[in-house]
C-alpha cells in the first residue's frame, strides 16, 4: 500500500494530524496497535488551552465542543483553610475548556469516518524503515495476522511513550531525559455533580488533591498516593474520606456519589530528541511525557501537530522543506517550556521532601494568589501559550 | 546599667535599630561580641533594594550612599552564548544600588558616634534573661573581663546565626527550618575595574558564577564550588581561568587584576520562629539566613528593623503594644517570601542534580528573559518588595 504520510498511532495526535493533512489534500494512513473501541474509550486529560480550542474550531472540530464543553475562567488554588480563585480571563484574556480527551478523540474519529481515509487498527509488530532514505515505509502485522507494508514519503510517530517509532532513530543520535516522581495519582471517576464550578488544586499535609470534572453529572478526582500504591487498599469510603479532608473548607461541602472507575497514574517527565530524523517525525507522547498537574499533555500534542501539519503541508504540497528542517528545534522550545511548567506545578503542589520544602511550597502558593506577576506567569503557562500558526 | 532597649549585636541590623530608636528619643545600648574594627571590616552583601535605600535616606544615612553608591537598573542573566539584561526600572519602576554592607555599617557607626550612645564591644558570655517578665536584662563580660549587666524594657537579638539571643526562647516553643545546599561560593575581591556595568549572574555547565563589584576600581566575583572546597587549591590563575570560562561571550573580555581576598562562603537557608517571645525580639540573621544568590540577606535585616523599630516606638513612646504583638507574624511573611525567592534563584542558577535539572534551569532562564510576567516576578522579588512603613 502506498500513501503520502504513514502515521503510527491513532490517538488524538495521529488523528488530528491525519485530519489536518486531509484538509490540505494530503493522503495519510493510520496504523494503530489497539482496536478503535479501545482508543475511543481511553480516559485521559480533560483540559484544553484556549489555543487548542481555537485550533480545533478552525479545523471544523468545534461543534460538539462548543455545545458540551465547559468553559472555565480559571482554577482554584487551595491550602488548609484557604481557597483562592485565579481568573485567567482577567489576567490574560484567555480561558480554558473542560472537554475530555475521549471526546476530542470521538470527534476526530467521526471526522475520519466522514473523510473515508484508511486506518489499520489492532496492528502488531509495527516498525518504521528506511527513514534515512527517500522511500520510508512502515511494516506491521494486520488484525487478520497478515504482514503488511505501507510505503510513504513521510512517517510520523504518534505512538506514545511505549511506541516503536522512536526506536528507528539511531541510538547514537538520540538523547533522552527522564524523571520519575516519588508519588502517583489515584484517579477516580464518580457519578456525582461536581462540587465546584472550576477545578480545585489543593495542597494538603496529607498530599495533593485535584477536583476536576467530566460533565455536569460526572466528577473526576485525583489523590496523591505513593507510586507503588495498591489500589485494593482504597475503598470508596477511604477515597471519600481523603477527598473530604484534603478539600475541607468552612462552608463548603463535597458531594459524594457512585465511584465508577479507579486507577493509579504514574507521574513522569520524559523528553527524547531529536523529534525528527530523516523522514521520521515524532509528535505528542512519542516525544515527551509530562506529569498531568499542569494539564499540558494533550495540549502539547496538539501544538506539535499544529506545527508539524504546517511543515508537512509546506513540504508535500509546496515543495518547501524549510519548516520541516526546523520542526524539532521549534517544537522542543514549547516542550521544554511545558516540561518545566508541569514540573513546577507538580513540585509546588505535591508533598515531598521535608518541612522546609512544605514552607517553600506554601510561600510560592501565597505568592501566586497575592501577586499579579506571579498569577499571570501561572495563567500564561496554563492557558495562554500561543498555538503555532494561530498567533 | 539601665536603658530602654538592650540590643545584642552591632552589625547593620543592631546599629540601624539603635539609630531609628534614637531618632524617636528612645535610648538603647549595643552589646557586641567582636571589636568595632572587626564589625566595620566584615565584607558581606553589596546590593540594596530600592526600599532599603529609601529607608536609609529617610533615616539621614543617604548622603555617602548617593555619592559613592552605584545605581543599577537591573541585572544580566547569562548562560552559554547568551547574555540578557533584565531592566527592573522598565519592568517595575525600581532600581537597586551597589553599596556594600561594609559601607552601610560605616555610615551607621559614624551616626552612632555623633549621637554619643553607649556600645560595648568585645563582649563575651552574652546572655538574655527574664524575657518572660517585665524586667529583662542582658548579662555579659566586658572587654576588660568584668561581669556586666544591662537592664532594659526590651531585649533585641541582632546577633546573627551563631548568636546567643535566640537560645533564650524555650526550646519547646522554638521551631527551626534549615537547608544546607550541596555547593558553596568561592568569593574573590580584585583590584580591577568591573568588566560589566551591572551584575552578571551566569549559569554554566561548570557551575554558577557571579560578577559583582564594590566600586569603580574593585570587582567582586563568586564561583560555585563544593562546600568542602580547599581554598589552597584555587590559585589566582585557576580563578581567572574559571571566571573567563563561565562568563565567556563573543565580543566581551574579562579584565583581570590583583586578587586581594579569597574566601569560601557556605550556602544555607535557615528560619527560626517565633521572632518574638515575651520581651525578646529577633531581627536579621538571628532569625533567618538566606543563600546570597538573591541579594536578600541585608535587605531582609533592614526590613525586619524597619518593622521592629515602629513596633518598639509604638510600645515605648506611645504605650501601644499592638504592633509588637504582630511583629513576628508580619516579619515572617516577608522572611518566607525572601527565603523562597533566594532558594529559587539559587536552585535556578547553580549546577546540581542531573541533566534533566539542567534543562529545567535553562528553560526557566529562557522564560525569565522572554516573558514579561516571569521577568516582572523576578524584578519584584529582587528589587521591589515594599519596605514596612514606607509603602
Amino acid at each position: 500500500m502506498r500513501t503520502r504520510v504513514a502515521i503510527i498511532g491513532a490517538g488524538p495526535a495521529g488523528l488530528l494530524l491525519a485530519h489536518l493533512l486531509d484538509a490540505a489534500g494530503i493522503d495519510s494512513v493510520l496504523i494503530e496497535r489497539q482496536n478503535a473501541e479501545h482508543v475511543a474509550a481511553r480516559i485521559r486529560a480533560g483540559i484544553l488551552e484556549a489555543g487548542s480550542v481555537d485550533l480545533l474550531r478552525r479545523a471544523g472540530l468545534g461543534e460538539r465542543l462548543a455545545r458540551e464543553g465547559m468553559e472555565h475562567r480559571g482554577i482554584h488554588l487551595q491550602w488548609p483553610n484557604e481557597r483562592h480563585h485565579l481568573d485567567f480571563v482577567d489576567l490574560i484574556g484567555r480561558s480554558v475548556w473542560v472537554y475530555g480527551q475521549t471526546e476530542v478523540t470521538k470527534d476526530l474519529l467521526a471526522a475520519r469516518e466522514r473523510a473515508g481515509q484508511a486506518a489499520f487498527y489492532a496492528a502488531s509488530e509495527v516498525t518504521a524503515h528506511e527513514i534515512d532514505g527517500e522511500r520510508p515505509y512502515v511494516a506491521f502485522v494486520d488484525a487478520a495476522g497478515r504482514p503488511r507494508r505501507v510505503d510513504a514519503e513521510i512517517v510520523v510517530g504518534c505512538d506514545g511513550y511505549h511506541g516503536p517509532s522512536k526506536q528507528a532513530i539511531p541510538d547514537a543520535l538520540r538523547h533522552t531525559w527522564e524523571r520519575n516522581y516519588p508519588f502517583a495519582w489515584l484517579g477516580v471517576l464518580a457519578d456525582v455533580e461536581p462540587s465546584t464550578d472550576e477545578l480545585i488544586y489543593a495542597w494538603h499535609p496529607d498530599g495533593f488533591a485535584l477536583h476536576s470534572m467530566r460533565s455536569r453529572t460526572v466528577s473526576r478526582f485525583y489523590l496523591q498516593v505513593t507510586p507503588d500504591e495498591n489500589i485494593g487498599d482504597w475503598s470508596d469510603d477511604r477515597i471519600w474520606d481523603n477527598l473530604a479532608t484534603r478539600f475541607a473548607l468552612d462552608g463548603w461541602t463535597l458531594k459524594t456519589g457512585a465511584i465508577t472507575e479507579k486507577s493509579v497514574l504514574p507521574m513522569r517527565s520524559f523528553v527524547t530528541t531529536p523529534l525528527r530524523h530523516g523522514r521520521l517525525f515524532l509528535a505528542g507522547d512519542a516525544g515527551h511525557i509530562v506529569p498531568p498537574t499542569g494539564a499540558k499533555g494533550l495540549n502539547l500534542a496538539i501544538a506539535d501537530v499544529a506545527l508539524l501539519s504546517r511543515a508537512l503541508i509546506a513540504w508535500l504540497r509546496d515543495g518547501d522543506t524549510a519548516p520541516a528542517a526546523t520542526y524539532s528545534d521549534t517544537a522542543l522550545e514549547r516542550v521544554w517550556r511545558c516540561t518545566h511548567f508541569s514540573w513546577w506545578m507538580t513540585t509546588m503542589l505535591h508533598r515531598h521532601g521535608d518541612d522546609f520544602d512544605a514552607r517553600l511550597q506554601l510561600s510560592q502558593l501565597r505568592r501566586v494568589v497575592g501577586s499579579r506577576s506571579a498569577a499571570t506567569e501561572l495563567a500564561e503557562n496554563y492557558a495562554g501559550l500561543p498555538m503555532p500558526g494561530l498567533d
